[in-house]
């Protein structure tokens, strides 16, 4: 006998998602246009040439946040096409939503919005904190949920974006403080208000079998390849992006060897696909807030190293404990990769600043680069106004305008998810592709899932 | 005992094979060259900008047909190899193919045929209608009935793409008419004339499992990052490149979200595998025809969203159709995907060019791109002198072209299939990698299979 | 009851690591820093140039090695996540450590080390080598053992590499006798040091199950699609880069198809798995010494085809061969797609050499290369000097020093690996994850494991 789960929140999902689509065709009719064609045949071929430039980074993105991420979530063995559609569904969601809100927000020139690849790669970074949000809450929430998230979260990082880049002046090309710090705490805040009351058990289909350890791992693979295009494409083309390509290897290469050397020595010998998985973006993660910056390669080396112990010692330690003693449950465990590297990485950056000579830290040609896009030309001129010391305490106001911001709002979204209308899925049918997905011999499916015990459905699972 | 195949077929593959590599060589040998290195500095200079310009997009379009394509097929579950090989080996037959039809219909200039990267991926597209049209007769086919179906596709596209492009200067950079929309009819020519006589029964093996369902779905990803390379890569550098890319992932993203939408309100709240990997990519297939012209950003978004929905209704409701009345097998949905969205994607063309501002939609720097290779100049030209409703009624005229070339041939093609010397695989082995493969295990796994019903085969796969 | 390895061996790893990361900290905070900015704004967008030029090469040969090379190893059912791990780490360590090595021997300018993109390529060089090498050995070794190998074939190649490439003036743009030829011996050496005293017998884990071979055919097809970015990323930009990428997309493709030739004639019309996951590649590997050089299309065509049959009777005669006669372990039979096609390749390049029009065999900028990275440049004069038989014999006196340094380093470093302290895995746990991994099961999996026929695994793992 399938489950039959509720008629109400079933038809929620299409019907409100039919609802954005709709208000999205309306608004971009009445809003949106693609940019005047260049007049003047130099335009056209500098046009042609910035186009060169950053849609080979722009698709390197897309493979991480599609593939990629999707992959990593895919360690749920019995959940893996629901991550990979959430995954995608969020995605495209999220950076429809925030091409929505950016162009009410920022670009409303002439009454009318100039679409370009430049705006949707920054929506898309809208809707990165989305997808690490949702981890801390995977499998436990419906689908509907997760849209609740994306539709509070946007906002909220959009809000937090311009507060630390635009007016606090931070410098955070690859989005330490902004996109990972931001998320993580948002997520861990939803988390909190959603499950926080009592305490979950360990789901029996939540343990990875070392099929789903394998496609997860994979995923970890692409993303940790394509991350330096992630932390590179907003950079001024020239010295610096090739900077912060060469720091970003540097230190997600460290963070790969560290790993292994962390996991092996907490597990006698051994490794676990989880640290692995995780530990090896860390140094990605940390190295955004200085990858530009004019740093000797060590401290790169040392930031990835740094930040995959950091990871690693998390999962072991920080993670049971939280779980434990706040009742707070992570089940991607984005708190040891983007809280505690993000957190690293944004102390580094005031470090750096308060250290590096201040006049090289960027190169001059800021001719190159459209202005005022992400702020970071603006920052620069006022570290050049308010000394070493002064920038150093803006990134660390940044840090907390981050962490505060996104706890708070997080809270309230996690907060409006117990309300009624939106069903959470029964304990039994978490982490079971069959909730979301008319499958084939679902029926014996889960009614055998439901049965089984841990132990034997991860041996056979195996075999 | 292992299923011993007759021995003639068994052996026509390879001998087949060899004689066409052994032609190909002497073709090559007697006439195709690479052009003369560039003389001057400047010369060269350009040459590697243009490179730069098109190696990338290139390769996205490679990863597209080798990786994504390939694991779209893998939906069925006991048939991967095959169909990740069959992918494989026809791109690589019918591009040699295509390059050699090519070379002695269009570029035989002073008796030698000029070998460049353009060449390669015109010969590519060549090899994209092959590879969609077998989606409709695969798992029940022998590799030689595929390699005739290659063997007489290319030259038909060749024939009906120089009609609709050059000769009627249809406007379709992305391949909406000339690819998707000729591929999806001669497939179905085919599956018509080859099964059309008898009511095909659904095979047990056909059915899906959720791991074959994640491989699959993984393809969809991967097409669906690259898509807007693949209908960018033979615009115009500059504006309307960028257009055609933008106008893409517009399309797509609003193919996503309402592919989710279509199939949870037809399937009471659930998804269905199939919808996904296919309604996603919907919006790529139907905005080839008008990717690069001057429209609205809300057409590209209107565009990808109706012919996701279509794409979704022609599955749940179409298909089975055809099979009852037609008896038309579709095993891939070629149909939904390819057919449909192409239509929908024609006469959006033909709407666009009635009501867009004429002179305004191609840039104007026609010096960028080498004069005549895909013919769209001389359209513009025409167009101009023709008039908007001229030109959208060429555009229907292209429409009825590809429909009727490729059916024609395509039945011509199926009844070709039908001959004795090319045995069909019999139908207990069809779906079964283990006829066209040497595995270990084959021996068992073959009487295992013919003795397993369907759902225990399922639950077995699922665990 | 889980099995319980010697304590050890198990501390060893981490410790070495731990150590060797704390020695490459300290070496990049004394001698590495970054090249000063570019002084003036022509010289920066020259930079950014280059930058767009190289940086997705760079990215497509990333992916090659961390996923598609990962993949490819995933045959062994059961030891997925310890090949992609291993894979992994080895690649970054050689990285770190060719970095340093490379710095100290060629670099040294004004006591400091300028890093920059091309130095992390040169040195991915230098690891793919470990990463080829391995897989003579893989799945019987220790991670302990292989990082050995990886310290000692460093040192090796660069030293072989500075005599081929430097030296002897060997013209090698796709390394084929450097990379492909020095690692294939070098890989055979040590397992013949380390195995060769006694016949192993074939191990039931080693046998590939269907989605095993799925994966590593996987692997494949991402290895083809990329390889030509990895034959010609040091390349001069225009010409002859064009014609490095056009010889070897061509050669793989005859390589494709000629495999499915030769397999299917070998196996009586079926193909083998393991014939087309390397058979596809041979063309890629034998291309490398000649693809930038001035030749027809027709000869990479010819060699594509030469290389994959000799793969594809390798695996079927020649590796059984040696494993009779010589008790030769090739587990992953690199001897057939790196040996014998690399020796075809590097033939081949001095009889192009013989043949061709000696003056246009490179394209004349020189200025837009940097002056001696790998030689090329020197090479070039020096032919122009010593005239086309004495580059031929150049040509093969490369291969020579290649064949015989490779074989007696690696069989020094197999000795080396046969030391009391490197204890070898146990016999009945090779070939399994849970030897390197805490995995959750995983006791019960081992003595599963240990029990279990051959016949009855791959049956299971089918289902």
């Amino acid at each position: 006998m399938a489950a039959q789960p509720p008629a109400r929140p079933r038809r929620l999902l299409p019907l409100s998602l039919g609802l954005f689509q709709a208000t999205l065709l309306l608004f971009f009719a009445l809003f949106v246009t693609y940019g005047e064609p260049s007049a003047r045949a130099e335009d056209a071929s500098l046009a042609a040439k910035q186009l060169y430039g950053t849609f080979p980074l722009f698709q390197d993105i897309q493979v991480m946040l599609v593939v990629g991420l999707g992959l990593l979530l895919t360690f749920l063995p019995r959940y893996g096409l629901s991550v990979l559609t959430q995954n995608f569904l969020l995605l495209n969601f999220c950076t429809q939503w925030a091409l929505v809100l950016q162009g009410l927000l920022q670009r409303f020139h002439h009454g009318q919005i100039q679409l370009e690849l430049r705006s949707l790669l920054l929506a898309e970074f809208a809707a990165v904190t989305v997808l690490i949000s949702v981890g801390a809450v995977l499998g436990r929430t419906s689908p509907c949920q997760l849209l609740i998230v994306a539709a509070c979260e946007v906002p909220a990082y959009l809000a937090s974006e311009w507060v630390i880049a635009a007016h606090l002046g931070v410098l955070d090309v690859g989005g330490t403080i902004t996109i990972h710090i931001f998320s993580c705490y948002f997520g861990l805040g939803v988390s909190k208000a959603l499950f926080g009351r009592g305490r979950q058990l360990l789901h029996p289909k939540e343990t990875p079998t070392p099929r789903s350890d394998l496609t997860s791992l994979l995923g970890t693979l692409i993303l940790w390849v394509f991350w330096p295009s992630f932390v590179a494409v907003l950079c001024q083309p020239g010295d610096a992006q090739h900077r912060a390509i060469l720091n970003t290897i540097l230190a997600m290469s460290a963070s790969a060897v560290t790993t292994v050397v962390a996991s092996s020595l907490l597990e006698d010998g051994r490794l676990r696909p989880g640290h692995l998985q995780n530990g090896s973006l860390a140094g990605g993660v940390a190295i955004g807030a200085v990858a530009d910056m004019t740093m000797p390669p060590v401290a790169a080396l040392a930031l990835g190293s740094l930040s995959a112990m950091v990871c690693v010692l998390g999962f072991r330690f920080l993670t049971p404990f939280l779980r434990r003693k706040l009742m707070l449950q992570d089940h991607c465990g984005i708190h040891n990769l983007h809280g505690l590297p993000g957190i690293l990485g944004a102390v580094a950056s005031a470090v750096v600043i308060l250290v590096a000579p201040k006049d090289t830290s960027r190169s001059p040609f800021s001719q190159v680069s459209p202005a005022g896009v992400n702020a970071s030309e603006a920052a620069v001129g006022q570290w050049g106004k308010r000394g070493a010391g002064g920038q150093a305490l803006c990134q660390a106001a940044g840090l907390a305008v981050a962490i505060g911001g996104s706890l708070l709002t997080g809270l309230l979204t996690g907060a409006m998810l117990r309300l009624p209308c939106l069903a959470r899925p029964p304990e039994q049918h978490c982490f079971e592709d069959s909730l979301n997905f008319s499958i084939h011999g679902q029926a014996e499916s889960l009614e055998l899932g439901g049965t089984m015990e841990e132990g034997a459905l991860v041996l056979k699972e195996r075999v």
